[in-house]
């Protein structure tokens, strides 16, 4: 994985837009208007490409911090449910100890979404919803300064179908995506069913982006 | 946390039983009749207690590894559901590294079961349960040589309320909790609704403990 140690605060990045201006660099800066407060890039990156931009699929992604299991099953929704499963979330441990410090999403923050089939309706616990096996792996990841068009910095990536990911993922269309995303809480995640993140989240971070 | 390093396959421990006969070890070994195949208690260990014997509340374990997260809300049964929230379960670190190795518990595993509220029942995603604050905190853990009378050496302890969890937690009646643990899969643990746990566990391993 690369470990690249870019500092960008917000003044740094307008002077670095100005040095840039020419440079044909791959990584253009964004202007300073779609910029979140922090753009850091630092720490280890949990986030490398192929040459043809699709995302490599992390390793020992269950060892990630988990942060929230919605399910939203077939029977509540008429039988037709957008993700007829449970959706286990995960975010890679570096961006969660940046999210720590700061409350916000640092760029190179990977979420996981592996969703999970309804195995049983009942257990000794009782009558419920029971996780039974992994369906599919996908991924959403910030990066100001690589996704420049895209809002908030964060586009959206699919490994296929569980047993057998795609050991690189490609691009899903980010609107398509953002027809739910774009309705979340805080950064396009959905920061009110995800308690790992609330409670981790330093009283002095402002709540929106 | 202590780093105790013992390792004790099953010849080891005959031997270690004749040689402690007399020795007067807190940590007694147990007939070897009782002990699962393997009993090492090795590496780093998430389990420390108290003088009183009450295990010390890990910290930060919303960073060890997710294993599963069942949901048995009160509308699924007749409003009398006896944990009428999500439980996300989690193994410490170390110990799912063994689990990874050997696919059984090792002594010193700690598995933690954190209930979290339905904290809404419609979201973007469609109809279904969303997770949102948190409620108790509660733990088990597996040495078959502090816990010698405990069927499998699990003992069960309870950290209370969040959002002021003890910083220790005292035990809870083992014949209570195995009153549903007694049927589990594995050992004592609902491998059933863990996915987690079984994409990890070598193809060698045997499904029983």
């Amino acid at each position: 994985m690369p470990d690249r140690h870019i500092v960008l605060p917000l003044i740094t990045a307008l002077a670095a837009t100005a040095v840039c201006a020419g440079c044909g660099s791959s990584e253009a800066v964004t202007p300073a208007a779609s910029r979140t407060q922090t753009t850091e890039l630092s720490g280890r990156q949990a986030a490398s490409y192929d040459s043809a931009g699709n995302l490599q699929r992390p390793e020992r992604h269950h060892e990630w911090v988990f942060i929230g299991a919605p399910v939203t099953p077939h029977d509540m929704n008429d039988g037709q449910a957008a993700f007829p499963e449970f959706h286990n979330v995960y975010i890679d441990p570096d961006s969660f100890q940046a999210w720590r410090d700061t409350g916000r999403f640092r760029n190179g923050t990977v979420i996981l979404k592996e969703l999970v089939s309804v195995g049983s309706k009942s257990m000794e616990s009782g009558n419920g919803y029971f996780q039974g096996e992994f369906v599919s792996l996908e991924a959403m990841v910030k990066d100001t300064d690589r996704f420049t068009d895209e809002p908030g910095g964060w586009a959206f990536f699919r490994f296929g179908e569980a047993p057998n990911y795609a050991a690189a993922g490609a691009r899903m269309k980010t609107e398509s995506c953002n027809e739910c995303h774009s309705g979340a809480t805080q950064d396009y995640v959905f920061m009110d069913t995800y308690p790992v993140l609330r409670a981790a989240r330093p009283a002095t971070a402002q709540a929106s982006h």
